[in-house]
């Protein structure tokens, strides 16, 4: 049943992905070499391929889909395309609201649900002419069970969560970018076990609207790509259209690839998940760290900065914190939810409510964001001599089996609110291992520079 | 058609209302004295004999209401009521969405529209035994232009707006208390012109989730009752159980009557609208000051105080920085109303997302967000001093035909989200006008503090 077995030449390869990435092909729709049609028609091809493994959509229209592709084609020799995203199709987690398709929350309390309005990352990307491919499996409200969603790279294993079918399209290059959302690793997590680029922006870069409504003190919409470029093109791109969460500005600058940036000093960020690196996983992180150091990098750790091993010490918490503020959060609309009819809530979901959810009160939500800024201070303080922070994504290659794996290296930096990727540049046991690095508030840019930076020390 | 004149028993009186408030009643709700369902029959009898007159609802569904009442009066009989709010009527302006009752946010493009669930707010208050007596009027979009609704102390002139249901309602004493949304002076003013107390709470303290999604980083629900303990009982209910925005904690405390404290020194502000103030209204403002100099309390004014003077000159341009917040943030779902079906949009909203809210770009909105925490931190400054600041709520009573009136005395309170209240202790022309309190970030209890002291000294 091992995928990588039976078909060799679907092995993880992060030099050369499948579809060729979007945004290298928009000079041969411009000069008509290509057409977004055609290009639609690969990613289909692919979907006819895979999603019978994968199963990475709950919904799709290819008819609505190719009207979209050849609306933008005929743009393109009108010699009017709408913008830099016209023609892209996009995967959409099903958290996402669309107006085409249903919305379904992973969950049999919104079965067949249809949303009367875009979400208003959707609204903006096909106001731009990008498209809806089709929607993704989420596991329940983003957090748990698992979807039936597989990876792509070996379907015996989880392709992580809760972004599972958008990973998953992209990491079987079924499409070029998908959606996603974060609260604790849910973008990052599936991006890497799939052997994609994944990101999140800076708390607030990007509005929420038309997004499942948990969480929303933590949520972050990510996008998942099998290239840096379009993965940050696609994220800046919609922060600069559709605006970021109330009072928070949108992404600054224009939507396009910073230079490379080589960092003078990285802090490894050693999290509560390092004790669970496996011996293969960290003999390739060593390598990394030793390539880094042999370009002149130089990598802080907790025993050079006593900023560095203060934050750690913070961020050994990390959970509780993150709990305290997604459980207050959560009442409003989980305790509707429930009212209106537990018996379509799975069990975790009821188990949530009556046990955490019910017992969150101002009080427990307040402290947790108190000690949300203490973090947020500590982590500002490594800006004044780090360019970034680097650590693992997962401390292990996607495992065996479907739950959705481990999110104890990527909670901090969603609870704090940071800029962070994940590079697909490690390879173990044959699969994709992503490296972590993040950012300073509001820096996603400076991010991306050090991002391609690395990804071209090692991959090029 | 003057109403006064037609029928002087309504004359405006802000003593006496005439529906007695419901948290005075709660007693003889626990004793038997009274019950849900007769506190609920004399509301009916007040919309039977005003509503034909005043408009102050767009739907209502009365025996579900009773229901309701009735269950709560169960409750009370069994000795188990389920909190403070327990069978309180709430007129609940309709760009706030209600599972049970249409929500069309006073706009044909949502004719008829039903919700599938109740915003927070409603969904707490119910959770906590109150009902909803009826959707009120709003504005468009709570913009422009105004609906049906009139001045419930004389039909010819404005309730003012956008909540101008839920104002002429609690004016008219068809209900206790109403729910209304505040960007510029959207609770305050209309309260101030039916006779009303309203609020808005520091911003973020409540929850906006439900409600009509404009101006998210402005909006703040407010309350407008005809007693200031309707009015703040009810408003730090819905923040404690409903909760703020993201990131934001719910007001600290227990639901209760703050006791009466005197201020030794009110900050009085002159807003940009200060030249309309007319000579009656002023005279009678005066009065209100000569009274509280003739208790101690200090009134300081931009002579006093460069603080004060610097806060001033920073909102003599709040007109510019509310647009450029408005704007940006009404793209969406301006844009996708306008996209789907322009021809059901007024012209005034036509208008404004063709010449407006098509030019913001993030740089406006970044720029106007700059601007807000200059007037934000100069604000702060008269916390050193000051116990809280003073002014008009409008520059005169009501006008005569329909226009909803003059924001300039409130739209700077919004912007920067300070909590707010109008207290209807002046008469003007037989009609009544409120004085304006404002008070310092978070701490709304204190300001209520002074509101009681201040309603104690003028009404007693």
């Amino acid at each position: 049943m091992n995928d990588i077995a039976k078909n060799p030449a679907r092995a993880y390869d992060p030099i050369h992905p499948g579809l060729r990435p979007f945004h290298s092909e928009i000079a041969n729709f411009v000069s008509g070499k290509l057409t977004p049609r055609a290009y639609l028609e690969k990613c289909l091809e692919e979907v006819a391929a895979r999603e019978g493994d994968v199963k990475a959509f709950v919904a799709m229209d290819m008819a609505a889909a190719r009207k979209a592709a050849d609306a933008s084609s005929e743009r393109y020799k009108a010699g009017g395309p709408l913008g830099l995203v016209d023609g892209m199709p996009v995967a959409v987690k099903d958290v996402i609201e669309t107006e085409d398709l249903p919305t379904e929350h992973g969950s049999a309390l919104f079965k067949g649900s249809r949303p009367a309005w875009d979400a208003a990352c959707v609204y903006f990307l096909r106001r731009g002419g990008a498209y809806v491919l089709g929607k993704t499996v989420t596991t329940e409200f983003a957090t748990q069970p698992p979807g039936p969603t597989r990876n792509p790279w070996d379907i015996t294993r989880t392709p992580g969560g809760s972004s599972s079918g958008s990973a998953a399209a992209v990491g079987a290059t079924m499409a070029p970018v998908g959606l996603g959302t974060q609260v604790r690793g849910s973008v990052l997590r599936p991006a890497c076990y799939c052997g994609a680029y994944g990101m999140k922006g800076s708390f607030g870069v990007i509005t929420n609207q038309g997004i499942l409504p948990f969480s929303r003190g933590i949520n972050h919409l990510g996008t998942i790509a099998s290239t840096l470029e379009d993965m940050w093109l696609t994220l800046h791109y919609i922060s600069r259209n559709a605006g970021g969460e109330p009072g928070h500005a949108a992404l600054p600058g224009k939507t396009e690839m910073p230079a490379a940036q080589k960092p003078a000093r990285l802090v490894l960020l050693e999290t509560i998940g390092w004790p669970r690196i496996t011996p293969e996983t960290q003999h390739a992180f060593d390598g990394l760290l030793a390539q880094l150091r042999a370009q002149g990098v130089e990598i802080v750790t907790r025993k050079d900065s006593h900023h560095v091993e203060r934050f750690e010490r913070l961020i050994a918490d990390i959970m509780q914190v993150s709990d305290g503020i997604r459980d207050w959060e959560a009442r409003y609309p989980m305790f509707p939810y429930y009212d209106r009819d537990k018996s379509k809530l799975t069990p975790a979901s009821i188990e949530r409510t009556e046990k955490e959810i019910s017992k969150a009160t101002p009080e427990s939500y307040e402290d947790a964001l108190r000690r949300r800024r203490d973090m947020q201070d500590a982590y500002a303080q490594l800006a004044n001599f780090a360019d970034g922070c680097i650590t693992l994504t997962v401390p292990a290659p996607a495992p065996q089996g479907m739950p959705t794996g481990d999110a104890s290296f990527l909670d901090a930096f969603s609870v704090i609110g940071m800029p962070a990727v994940t590079l697909p540049l490690l390879k173990v046991e044959n699969l994709p291992v992503g490296v972590h690095l993040s950012g300073f508030h509001r820096a996603d840019s400076r991010l991306i520079a050090l991002s391609r930076w690395m990804r071209d020390l090692v991959l090029k």
